[in-house]
C-alpha cells in the first residue's frame, strides 16, 4: 500500500463531485477515464473486491455522470458491483481504499452512503423496477431531495436475462415513461453466459463486432445523434457502427438504440446527449463492454477478475491467505459428486452460480445432469421440482439469500406437493465483506414452518459430507442443508458419507447446570466458550441438534428435564430453529413449571460488512457472548458480563 | 341440482379415460368438445368455481388427449384453473360436482388427485418450467410411473408475461430439448391484460383475426401439417390461416406456430399432430381462445365468469349467498381511498388482482396513482420501494400466498433500505375453496424477521380501517397489515382510521387465570371460547396484540406476570407472533420460574380445501379448540378435552 504505486491522475484530482465534469471537454472525459481506471485497479489492488465489472464500465460511468445530472438525475446500478468507477467520481474517492474493509466503503451500492446510490442493490436485475419507480413518482410530483429528474438504469445482459428484469421492461413498455436502461451487454455475468438471450445478444453484434446500419424506417432513428443528420465524415463513421433493430426490446415497447461501444467516448457521449435531449419515452442503449477492460492480467483471467483478492499491480498475482482447510463449498462438491457417482438420477441446479456453489466441478464431471439456469431462481426451483417428478433425484444449490427469489416456488412447487427436491444453501449466516444483503439469515425460518421439510444444518465439514449423504437418501419429501462460506474447521473429512438418522441429534459433551444446543457452524463457538467456563468450574453440556425440523424431541427434552438452563444457537435470524425448540417445550408443558431457556439468534438489525468473526461478535454469537449469555443465565456475575 | 338440468352426452359417456378418445373419429371429437363444454358448464353450475377458463380450452383439452399419450405425456396446465374439462376427460367426471367442496374435487390440478395432473398449480407461470424438467427428467432416462414421455405446458398470455416464465422460456430455448409450449392467448388473465407483452401477442393477430402466411423461409414452416405440402384445398386454407412468425419466441430458440384458432377442432388436431409427429426441439404453438367460449352469460360478462358461485343455467345468473358484512376488502378499498384523498402521495401497486385486492375502486377513483405491473410480484415490490425513495407513498396491495413470489424484494428492495413500503396483505390465513396452495400461512414469520419491520394484523374490520391510516403515517420504514378473505363481523365502520400507537395492543376483556393473546381476526372465535368458558367460571383475560413487530413489550409482560397461564393464537405457522412472544418471554426471564405458555399457530400440514370455518377446526383454531386448549392448559378435565 505504498504511494509510489498510486497512478498520476492530474484530471481526476480536481473532481470532487460529478458536477465537476461539466467543466471538462470530451477529450479531457476520455482522459480522464484511463485515470479513473488507474485509480480503480490501483485501489483493489490493495482492497480486494469485484474489479472486472467495475473496469468494463470505466468510460460509461464518465460519461453517465458527464451528461446526466446526479444525483437529481438518479443513476440505479443493477447488482451495485461495479460502481467502484462510480464511488470515485461521486465523493468517495477518499475512502475508496477502505472498499469493503471493516467500517470501510460497501461494495456495492447503499442508500445510506451517498445520496449518489440512489437505489442499493447487490442482488441482480432489480434496475429497472427501480428506475421505473423513480420515473413514475417524478411525473407524479414525488419530491425527495434533492428533486427527482431522470431515471437511468444501467444492467448487464447476465442480469437482463432474470425474470425480474423482464416484469419491468414489459411494465415499463407499457407506461412508456421517459426512461433509461442502458444495457451493458459484457458477455459475462459472474458465470458464463447461459440462456437463449445470451445468444440472442450475441447475433444482434454476429459477425463484425458492430454491424452496419441495417434500416432507418423504424422508431430509434429519431434518437440517433444529431450529428448522423448532418452528414459529417464522424457521423458517417459512427452510423457503420450502429445498428437500428433490437426488435424483442422494440417488441416489448422501448425504442433501441446500438449496440454502442462502451468504451468508445466519443459514441458514448453522443447517444446520450440525443437520447436525454428527445426521448419522451423508455429507450434502451445496448452498449457493448469487455470485462476487465483496460488491465491485461484481468482481460486474459477466464473469469475476468470478477472477485479477487488483494493482488500485486504489476503481475496481477492475488495474495490469497494462507487455507489450512478446504472450503465447505469445496466439500460439498466433492461430496455431491461421490453421491452421483454411485446414483445417476442425481443432477444439480444452480442458478448463474456454478463457481461459488462448487457445481463447476460437478459439471466437469457429470456435463450432462448439471444444469445452470441462469439468473433465474424462480424458474430453477420448480425445474428441480419437476426434475423430482421425473423420478430423478435433484440437489439445487444456491446461496441462502438467492434462494429467497425462489421462495413462493419452494412452497408451492416443492413443498406443498411434497417433491424431494434436496437444497444445498451455501452462505448461511453472515458472510463477511458483501455485507447485509447477502447474509443467509432467513433460511432457517422460511424453510422450517414449512410442513414435511427436513431441515438441517452442518456443524462442521465432516457433518456436511454426512448429510449430502443423507439428503440423496430422502426420497418421500424435500429437505435442505445449510453450511456457511468459508473454509472448513479441519476436522477429517470421511470417506464416504453416512446416512444419519432423520431427527436425531447428537451429544458432544455431557456437563451439568446449562445445556447449550447448536444448530449449525456455531458450534466451533460454543466449544470454546465451554472451554472458558470450565475454568470457571462450569461444564456445559453440548449438543448438536443437526435437524431443525424434525426437532429431536427426545433429546430436547431429556436436556431440558437434567439441567437447569437451555440455550439455543443458530446463525439465523428469529422465526427459525430456536422457536421451534421454544414451541416444543411450550406444548410439553417444559415451561408451565420453569426452565431458564434462551434462544441464540441473529439480532434485529442488518449488519454491514465486516470479518465474519467480528459481525458475529456484534451479533451478540462470538465464544465469549457464548460464555457470557451462560453465566448471565446462571445468575452468575463475571467480568464478561459486566464489561457486556 | 336436478338431474333434468344436465346435458345429453353420448359421446362423453363412453370416455372413461383419454385413451378412450384414441378411438374416435375427428368429426366425434368435435362433437364430443360440444358436450364436454356443456358438460363443464353444468357442473359449474352446480359447485361454482373458475368457468371462463375452462370454457375456453374444451377443445384444446380434447385435442391434446386425443393427440398424446397422457398420463404417460405429461401435460401441465398452468395456474390449473382451467382444467375441469381436463379432469372430467381423465377418470374424475363421477366426481366433477363436487369441485371445490369439502371433501371434494381440488378446483386445481393436484398430484396427490391423480395421475393425469402430473405437476399441481394453483399460482400462474410454473408450466413451462415444471414440463422442461419432465423433459430433461426424460432424457436422463428417469422413470416414473408411468414412464415418462412427452412434456407439455399449457399457459395463458397473462402467466406469460411473468418472469419465471421467461425464464423457463430461456432455459428451455438454450436447452433445445423436445419441448411443446402451448400459448393460451386469451387476452384475459385475471384482470384485463397489462404490459407490453400483451399489445405484443395483439399485434400477432392484428386486423384480420388470422393473418396471411407471411413468409415460408423460418424455422417453423417444417412443422407445418402433412396437407400443406399435398397441395389439398383445405391445406391451402389452413395454410391462409396461418402465419410464421413471433420474432419474440424464435429469438429464445423456440420453433412458433400459429396463431390458430382454438377452438377449430380440425386445426388443433393438424397442428398437434404435426408438432408431435416432428419436433425435435422447442415448440411454441400460439393458440388463440375465448374465454367463456360458448356460454353466451359468461362471453357478454366483463370478467368472463373468471370466478362464479353456483348459477342458473339458463340465465347465467349467480346465486349469492346473503351477505351482512362488506369484506375486508371492500374496506381496505374504501379506506385507502379515503387516505389518498387526503394525501396525493399515497399511490396503490398490484400484480394482476386489481378486483381481487380492492384496487380496481382506487383506479377508478385515482386512475393515475394505481399500477397494475401484471403477474409481475418481484417487479411490482421493488417499484413499490423505489416509488417510496421517489417521495411517495405506495400500498402494495397483494395475496399472501402471492407476496412470496415479491420476498426477496421485500427483503432486499425494501427491509434492508428501510423503505416505507406499505403491503396490504390480502387472503391472510386460510382461505377456503382454493384450497392449500392459496393459504395465507407463512407471511407473519417471513416478515416479523426482517429488521425495521412494523407487522400488523386486523382483529375486525374496524380495526383495518385503522391500521390503513397507521401504515399510511409511518414514513420512515416498512409496514404490513394482513387481513382475511371474506367478511367482516360487522363492526361499526369508524368514518375515519385513527393512528394507532406503533407496538401497542390492546386489553379486550380483564380476567383471571388465564390471558389469551390474540393476532388477527382469531379474536371473534376466542370471544366465543371466553363465553363458553364463562359457563365454567373461567374468565380469561383477553388482548388484541395489533402487532407481531414491534412488540407490545409491557402488555405481554404483563398479562404473563398476572396469569398462571398465557396463549398466543394467531392465523398463521409458526415462527410467526407466537414465536416472537416466546422469544421475549425466554430473553426476559419470565420461563426461568414457570408459566403456563401455549401458542396456537397453524399446524404442520397444508389442509385441504374446505370451508374456512371447518379448515380453521381442523387447524385446531376454532372456538371449540382454543377453549379445550384453555381448558387443558388450566389442567381441567372436559367433555371436550376428553373428545379431543
Amino acid at each position: 500500500m505504498t504511494l509510489s504505486q498510486r497512478p498520476s491522475t492530474p484530471l481526476l484530482d480536481n473532481v470532487r463531485l460529478p458536477a465537476d465534469l461539466k467543466r471538462f471537454s470530451d477529450d479531457e472525459l476520455r482522459r480522464l477515464a484511463d485515470e479513473l481506471r488507474a485509480e480503480t485497479i490501483s485501489a483493489v489492488s490493495e482492497t480486494g473486491g469485484h474489479l472486472g465489472a467495475g473496469l468494463g464500465v470505466v468510460e460509461l460511468t464518465v460519461a453517465l455522470h458527464a451528461v446526466f445530472d446526479t444525483p437529481k438525475d438518479r443513476l440505479v446500478w443493477d447488482v451495485g458491483h461495479q460502481c467502484y468507477p462510480h464511488k470515485i467520481l461521486t465523493g468517495r474517492r477518499d475512502r475508496i481504499r477502505t472498499l469493503r474493509q471493516p467500517g470501510g466503503l460497501s461494495g456495492f451500492t447503499k442508500r445510506s452512503e451517498s445520496a449518489f446510490d440512489p437505489f442499493g442493490a447487490a442482488h441482480s436485475s432489480t434496475s429497472i423496477s427501480a428506475a421505473l419507480g423513480f420515473a413514475v413518482a417524478r411525473d407524479l410530483g414525488g419530491a425527495p431531495e434533492p428533486g427527482l429528474g431522470d431515471a437511468i438504469a444501467v444492467i448487464g445482459d447476465g442480469a437482463m436475462s432474470a425474470g425480474m428484469a423482464f416484469e419491468a421492461m414489459n411494465n415499463a413498455g407499457h407506461l412508456g415513461k421517459r426512461l433509461f436502461v442502458v444495457l451493458n451487454d459484457n458477455e459475462m455475468s459472474i458465470a458464463p453466459p447461459v440462456g437463449a438471450l445470451s445468444s440472442y445478444l450475441s447475433r444482434l453484434y454476429a459477425g463484425d463486432p458492430f454491424q452496419e446500419l441495417k434500416a432507418a424506417a423504424r422508431g430509434a432513428v429519431s434518437l440517433l445523434p444529431p450529428p448522423f443528420q448532418e452528414g459529417a465524415r464522424r457521423a458517417k463513421e459512427m452510423v457503420k457502427s450502429m445498428t437500428v433493430g433490437g426488435t424483442l426490446f422494440e417488441e416489448l415497447g422501448f425504442s433501441y438504440v446500438g449496440p454502442i461501444d462502451g468504451h468508445d467516448m466519443e459514441q458514448l457521449l453522443a447517444v446520450l446527449r440525443t437520447v436525454r435531449a428527445r426521448a419522451d419515452h423508455p429507450v434502451l442503449i445496448h452498449v457493448v463492454t469487455r470485462k476487465g477492460k483496460g488491465y491485461p492480467p484481468a482481460e486474459a483471467a477466464a473469469d475476468k477478475y470478477h472477485g479477487v483478492g488483494k493482488f500485486d499491480l504489476v503481475s496481477g498475482k492475488q495474495k490469497k491467505a494462507p487455507s489450512n482447510a478446504p472450503s465447505y463449498t469445496r466439500i460439498f462438491a466433492d461430496s455431491l459428486i461421490r453421491e452421483a457417482e454411485a446414483d445417476d438420477r442425481i443432477v444439480a441446479v444452480t442458478a448463474a452460480m456454478p463457481d461459488g456453489t462448487g457445481l463447476d466441478l460437478f459439471a466437469e464431471r457429470f456435463p450432462s445432469r448439471c444444469f445452470d439456469v441462469g439468473i433465474a431462481e424462480q424458474h430453477g426451483v420448480t425445474f428441480a421440482a419437476a426434475l423430482a417428478a421425473g423420478g430423478m433425484k435433484p440437489f439445487c444449490a444456491m446461496y441462502s439469500t438467492f434462494l429467497q427469489r425462489g421462495y413462493d416456488q419452494v412452497v408451492h412447487d416443492v413443498a406443498i406437493q411434497r417433491l424431494p427436491v434436496r437444497f444445498a444453501i451455501d452462505r448461511a449466516g453472515l458472510v463477511g465483506a458483501d455485507g447485509a444483503t447477502h447474509a443467509g439469515a432467513f433460511d432457517i425460518a422460511y424453510l422450517a414452518n414449512l410442513p414435511g421439510f427436513v431441515v438441517m444444518a452442518a456443524a462442521d465439514e465432516a457433518e456436511l459430507v454426512h448429510m449430502v449423504a443423507t439428503a440423496a437418501s430422502i426420497n418421500d419429501r424435500p429437505s435442505a442443508f445449510r453450511y456457511p462460506r468459508g473454509e472448513g474447521v479441519g476436522v477429517d473429512i470421511p470417506a464416504k458419507g453416512e446416512v444419519l438418522e432423520i431427527g436425531k441429534g447428537r451429544m458432544i459433551q455431557t456437563g451439568s447446570r446449562v445445556a447449550i444446543l447448536s444448530f449449525g457452524t456455531r458450534l466451533g463457538e460454543v466449544r470454546k466458550a465451554a472451554e472458558s467456563l470450565a475454568a470457571r468450574g462450569i461444564t456445559p453440556s453440548i449438543a448438536d441438534a443437526r435437524f431443525a425440523k424434525p426437532l429431536d424431541r427426545d433429546l430436547i427434552l431429556q436436556l431440558a428435564a437434567g439441567h437447569e438452563a437451555l440455550i439455543t444457537i443458530e446463525e439465523g435470524a428469529i422465526g427459525g430453529f430456536g422457536s421451534h425448540v421454544a414451541q416444543l417445550l411450550a406444548e410439553e408443558g417444559v415451561f408451565d413449571h420453569g426452565l431458564k431457556f434462551r434462544s441464540m439468534v441473529l439480532p434485529d438489525t442488518f449488519i454491514s460488512h465486516d470479518d465474519p468473526a467480528s459481525m458475529y461478535d456484534l451479533a451478540g454469537m462470538s465464544a465469549a457472548k457464548i460464555e457470557t449469555k451462560v453465566l448471565e443465565v446462571l445468575g452468575i456475575a463475571s467480568m464478561a458480563a459486566r464489561r457486556a
